[in-house]
């Protein structure tokens, strides 16, 4: 008996080998996430063009794989089939996105895909020379160049949308940039006065406590025990050491972050590294069951971030983890803590002060950081801004944001390595993080009664254990608007975070 | 005018696509070796079942790209055009090797190479697990399977040759294994008795002081200064950490050696950065105009490892290096060497002691262990030997070699990570290298009579110059035995290793 093609065994055998396609494209997807880790952590300086061909081969092998034919065949039959209404919810998931992923991929020819990965290789390493010289001029015919195949990419995989909407599909998908605008000018607006409200304060915390002298390989230690605390697996994970941290996850378990070390500043790499360790603890929960399909694969990065920034910023710097982590930190560091306490150390990583650069912002001001780039990425891409006039854009919106002008390039425009790599549609994620990081932990809060104690206590399995299930479990099911809402049994909004800022910060600064 | 399939012009084109396409290969066969590199430096431990994954699917696509029909067509017609007689040195044996290539890789199905791969990563996971137990049982299934998915292989890819003589021409193309035999054979006969005349002799070196506390830091910036100083460039390579020491060419910029470090052993890292350096310089010293073909490839591991065996035997355990390095070494560890000499520490570092571990052993006793794992692994290959049955072969000629028995199989068969690796035919590379360095420094020190003033004032440019030029700018243009033929002017033999030997450790012993 020839089966008839919506035959439930013949479907089923067909998901199998969709789903075998689809992982091995990831296996691939995640060599070349190899490839640019240690690009950035180990790769010699001369190896840098060598190190280009490389990514170009993986990359083109890996486009071809997601546009193979027959896999588009198999997909489309899939989609016009049983299993997509009747299969458990995950493999319906799996059908669905893995069609829209198809489709946008297929549009897109192999040799934009190439000169892509080429050109972003070697603008990252023109963006080094560039930043260190501060010269925009080294910089500027990369970028030129990268804007222009990115706007190519746009137009080819999303080629009804808006350009800077297909482009930020490839990180937050299904977000619009309208919305994105809108929540963000309302944020702005509670933001900019919450600022001046701190800077014009009489109580002024001080960070002097956390800017004596920390000798690094302490703080190698400690920061690994913290990572460690909160659950980060290094039997399944690295820690290393590069100029800006990162975090990738190179396959079901393997996930690598980094941090940088200033010995005369803890926070720079205690909260680089509760920050990749939070986009760590994600990467390690997702399911690795459905590694390199959709409900294994992260929502968006703006999920992604919101796990970070929860860590890094809701856990870190609050006065129950720091109840918890000062008696560990006074034994890493018995000399610089001799005389603190849990209450001061807490308050000293409180403090808001508009600054240059976004790595180095605080949780307050980085979110002005994030829409200036947000704002100034897309009038590039939607042509009413050229490339050669950023730097003048960007200084005059900096100005306006933070009251001063940057002295340099490379302490403006030139500080940030994303738009050299491709990654334009990637700033407003940082936010959305902040945002959905807010609604998250105070749903969390509402649902886990012992969360103060259990925080006081470095109990933080709980808390990881509610994240593991409403977030991490669900994989990409979810586009990540309606994850947060079914996480937190509400709508979506910026007010969490305002209320979050103007709280712990109005504590802080002993604002009315 | 249509051109003529032998016309000029469209031959030239005919060689750039096939060489752009061995190029691609090479891209991807290093990313190959990028994997396998981070495997053994840098991966977290659950990672290995995901890293062959990885490992699996980046070899197929190798061998895919190798095999590729239409570029086997392009060969053919090249290699019947008139390039191939009066194109340049270099184009001539370029189309002659990757035909040859193409024969062998193309007669191998894709899935032997993919089981192969992935086999290997998993085998050399159990071995680690094995050895740290010293347990038999727990390799065993994985060397069976790996020997007789190698046995599948040689017969595949040059199935009219003694499937030995097929593995072996991975490693040393164009080697015989009864060629090598026969030397090998004659030169056990010379060094069973030097090893005997050295323990009976009443003078006897004392490697005390190396075994002194040399801190593990000062011994990082030490063996740095040396690899440097004899030419290892650190813009096109680094240095990591790894239980066995290995140089892994990743690109023609980017060589990586590994060492161990013994804080109570001097010789374990500087002989392990010596001779890992060894193989860098040659790595950086190939024709990079020609990487991914044969002008710019290694002309086989044998004259690999004579370069590696040169710098660190014949010159670093020379009293001319000490002359230059003693004063390097004293002010990076003034505590052990307060009191030393060059004359004390050179003498200190040529004990021949018969011992259990290959990679421990002096530099006369090496050759034993290496001959003994090549008649091994031959007999297995050629059917005379089980694998079940090689704990207690290896036991028995170890005991007639070395005079005492292996007090565990951690300490006997299951030392080396090699046949779990597959590295099958690759043993007897490491004895030909000491043929071949014995032979090349002979000759260098005919043609070069400043040689041994150079070396006591640490000026190696001379004899890397010279290297290079007889050895490395040839890439694998020549077979081992002819290229060393063709350096030294002289027909290869072992007489010159028994030469080096036997005066050497004859004045550091006072044998008459």
């Amino acid at each position: 008996m020839t089966p008839h093609p919506h035959d439930r065994s013949s479907q089923e055998q067909l998901f199998d080998d969709v789903c075998a396609h689809a992982r091995q494209t990831a296996v691939l997807g995640s060599v070349e996430s190899l490839l640019c880790w240690d690009e950035q952590t180990m790769m010699p300086p001369r190896a840098a063009s060598h190190r280009a061909a490389q990514v170009e081969a993986v990359a083109t092998l890996v486009h071809r794989q997601r546009c193979d034919r027959v896999y588009g065949e198999r997909l489309a039959t899939l989609a016009a089939g049983p299993l997509v209404r009747d299969g458990s919810p995950q493999v319906r998931t799996a059908i669905r996105l893995l069609s829209k992923d198809f489709a946008k991929h297929a549009r897109v020819p192999e040799r934009l895909v190439g000169a892509l990965a080429k050109t972003c290789v070697e603008a990252q390493q023109a963006w080094l020379t560039a930043r260190a010289a501060s010269s925009w001029s080294t910089l500027e015919p990369w970028l030129q160049q990268v804007f222009s195949l990115k706007r190519e990419l746009a137009a080819c995989q999303m080629p009804d949308a808006d350009p800077y909407d297909s482009l930020l599909d490839d990180y937050e998908p299904g977000a619009r940039w309208e919305t994105i605008a809108a929540q963000f000018s309302q944020l702005r607006d509670e933001i900019v006065p919450l600022v001046q409200a701190c800077a014009g304060s009489a109580r002024q915390p001080d960070d002097a406590l956390v800017r004596q002298r920390y000798p690094v390989a302490d703080q190698q230690r400690f920061v690994r025990e913290v990572a460690s605390r909160i659950g980060f697996d290094f039997h399944r994970g690295r820690l290393d050491t590069t100029a800006h941290p990162f975090c990738s996850g190179l396959g079901p378990h393997d996930c690598r972050i980094t941090t940088r070390w200033d010995e005369h500043a803890l926070p720079t790499a205690l909260y680089g590294v509760l920050h990749e360790a939070g986009h760590g603890l994600y990467e390690q929960g997702l399911p690795t069951e459905w590694y390199g399909l959709p409900p294994g694969e992260a929502a968006s990065l703006g999920i992604h971030e919101s796990q970070s920034r929860l860590w890094e910023n809701l856990v870190g710097r609050s006065p129950e983890f720091w109840e918890w982590c000062f008696p560990v930190a006074r034994a890493a560091f018995p000399q610089a803590l001799a005389d603190a306490s849990a209450a001061r150390i807490q308050e000293s990583l409180m403090v808001v002060r508009p600054s240059l650069i976004r790595v180095e912002a605080d949780e307050v001001t980085y979110n002005l950081h994030v829409m200036m780039r947000f704002d100034l990425e897309r009038a590039v891409v939607h042509g009413d801004l050229a490339v050669a006039d950023l730097p003048e854009a960007w200084n005059e919106r900096f100005t306006r944001d933070f009251g001063f002008r940057p002295p340099s390039d490379a302490e403006g425009v030139l500080q940030d390595i994303h738009w050299s790599a491709g990654l334009i549609g990637y700033f407003p994620t940082y936010t959305l993080g902040n945002i959905f990081a807010a609604q998250l932990m105070a749903a969390a809060a509402r649902q886990l009664p012992d969360l103060d104690s259990d925080l006081a206590a470095g109990r933080f399995a709980g808390l990881l254990s509610w994240l593991r299930s409403h977030v991490h479990a669900h994989g990409r099911q979810l586009e990540s608007v309606a994850l947060v809402e079914q996480a937190t049994g509400q709508p979506v909004s910026a007010s969490w975070l305002v209320e979050s800022l103007r709280r712990r910060y109005g504590t802080a600064y002993g604002l009315g």
